[in-house]
């Protein structure tokens, strides 16, 4: 999307066509840093050390670090070398390891010569491929979004987000965010209520700045805000990311997620998720079955932000403090799925 | 309550007799700092500048700021500079008017000299009568929580509060936590869920302190997460504070109070107000009718605390902010009312 007045997607190929820049994404918002990336360790770095984040980009980024192993030695012994060090970088992402089976599919059968130029051209059409999806998914909200302003033309759309389904965790648009970039571009009156997200505070630093970049017009709220906005009628619809839906239509997505639905339910606000097909997951039945990560309690008793000398770490509590990351959104309270093939009603993957 | 080791009030006489001490709440939990007022101008910059905070503790420490004024002089000119002096200080404090009120008409028969000591004797009342209230507030909740824990004696009883309705904001006891000191005290197994309560932090700074120094096993948490506590039955109960409950039975608290409103309903969690009587509103028909104080936004966006260099702001957003203080929370949603009088439904005040 637009940033400093140009469209930029968050990982492209350099100029001489043989890297790939990214934004150091731990400097957002206060820092706009392009960083480039030479090497597969840059890359395996890049990852490791979360300068990029968000399962696709993960994914191009592995798959260029791929890429740029193979164009300086396309041997057997590299390729396998490249493939470890970079699926190594984040166990856990598996959408990492996906990029780099389709990187090592498209080179294994040529000759160890071609397989650098191969292998950038899987990987450029990987981030193409997950534009045109994330665009599909927008299209579909646009029209959602189109509907809605119809309904009373002279009011502004107001739309509440959670966490950081953006244009930041993908190639470009975004997940949740791709319909608000498209309705924007269309010239829709929008403006975006973005939660904070405690406690590592996505919205307030990654949407919010991919908000202020794209000119979509947007108001930071504590996480505990969104009910009254809604009780108030300031809230015309909820979008939201997942990580994961269940058989049932159970939404995996960022801790508080719940919490907004409840209310968005409570008022008779249409609350949407909007995901790529391949992030329903029809192994898992519910959402009691899916575990919920704990992480460092630091991320929520610690918090760093520019200060008078810069950069600086302050603490937020002295008492101990728990951390899970997710929660789960019962399938109830879903209006509808949003995905590249269109809109889901949560009553049709169960049945 | 118990702090550092020994029971504390917030507010009590010097051991002269002659001022007050006061902890500088703004400092809290980095340092404990007891300060002395020894002037009705030392009492009126403590409330004006926040070193003391909450509707009772405000009050107390206006009537003895009186008490101070009226011992140096107690001439009816001294005592309505002292009045008007102090009643600015917090403009809109009900509770401090109505505290120099009863001081003021407790002296105001006598003549010039003995006025000082009947203003301390007043003062020391009004504290001791915030006290008693409290407790009695607290001794209807822990029947409540002793008729939980009798229901599952191996397990230790969860409680979630939001914000600080607590013995800082009052003189004793606090509202919320008045029963869960009591509950500990007698040997029941509790703990208390946190609620952060951002954007000032209410929870994560004051009640974990109070807990902390009372021995109250406790765990801070984002305000994301007790929607999700609760879906895993972590929670038993939820006992918040009130500013104001409107004749329908509607409760205006601290933001976010709501949510977590709902949440406890979708659950099953029972969902307390506790509140002192005066605290019910009948000449304010619904929530509705409630307007909703709307604060600085650089409280979200600005956050202070102490870092490598000691006390640190940073900023933690670089988008614009909206910072409303209060919900409401729909009367359907809250399971009983716990005061000084004993439990009441909301049904019955309608009836």
């Amino acid at each position: 999307m637009r940033l400093e007045g140009e469209h930029r997607r968050s990982i492209a190929r350099t100029a001489d066509g043989k890297g790939a820049r990214i934004l150091d994404q731990r400097r957002l918002p206060w820092e706009i840093v392009w960083v480039e990336l030479r090497s597969a360790a840059d890359a395996e770095r890049a990852i490791r050390e979360m300068w990029t984040r968000g399962a696709p980009l993960i994914g191009a980024t592995s798959a260029y670090g791929f890429a740029m192993a193979l164009a300086e030695d396309g041997s057997d012994a590299a390729l396998d070398a490249a493939y470890h060090l970079l699926a190594e970088a984040r166990p856990t992402a598996v959408n990492l390891r996906w990029a780099l089976d389709e990187v090592a599919k498209a080179v294994r059968p040529l000759p160890a010569a071609m397989r650098g130029e191969a292998a950038f051209a899987r990987a450029d059409a990987i981030c193409d491929e997950d534009v045109a999806l994330n665009r599909a998914i927008g299209a579909h909200g646009l029209q959602l979004l189109r509907d809605l302003h119809a309904r009373n033309p002279g009011r502004t759309l107001n739309i509440l987000t959670h966490c950081n389904p953006g244009w930041l965790a993908t190639v470009d648009y975004g997940t949740a965010t791709a319909s608000i970039y498209l309705a924007q571009d269309e010239g829709l009156p929008v403006h975006v209520w973005v939660d904070e997200t405690r406690p590592r505070n996505q919205g307030a630093l990654l949407t919010a700045f991919e908000l202020a970049g794209h000119g979509v017009p947007h108001t930071v709220i504590a996480d505990n805000t969104g009910g009254l906005l809604m009780q108030r009628g300031e809230v015309d619809l909820v979008i939201v990311g997942t990580d994961r839906v269940t058989a049932n239509g159970d939404v995996c997505n960022k801790i508080g997620t719940y919490l907004k639905a409840l209310a968005a339910h409570d008022n008779g606000v249409p609350f949407y998720v909007a995901l790529p097909y391949t992030t329903f997951d029809p192994m898992t039945p519910t959402g009691a079955d899916v575990p919920i990560e704990e992480r460092d309690p630091d991320e929520l008793a610690l918090l760093s932000g520019p200060g008078a000398n810069g950069q600086t770490t302050v603490r937020v509590t002295a008492s101990p403090a728990y951390n899970p990351a997710f929660d789960v959104t019962p399938a109830r309270l879903v209006t509808g799925f949003i995905t590249e093939r269109g809109l889901i009603a949560p009553a049709a993957l169960s049945s």
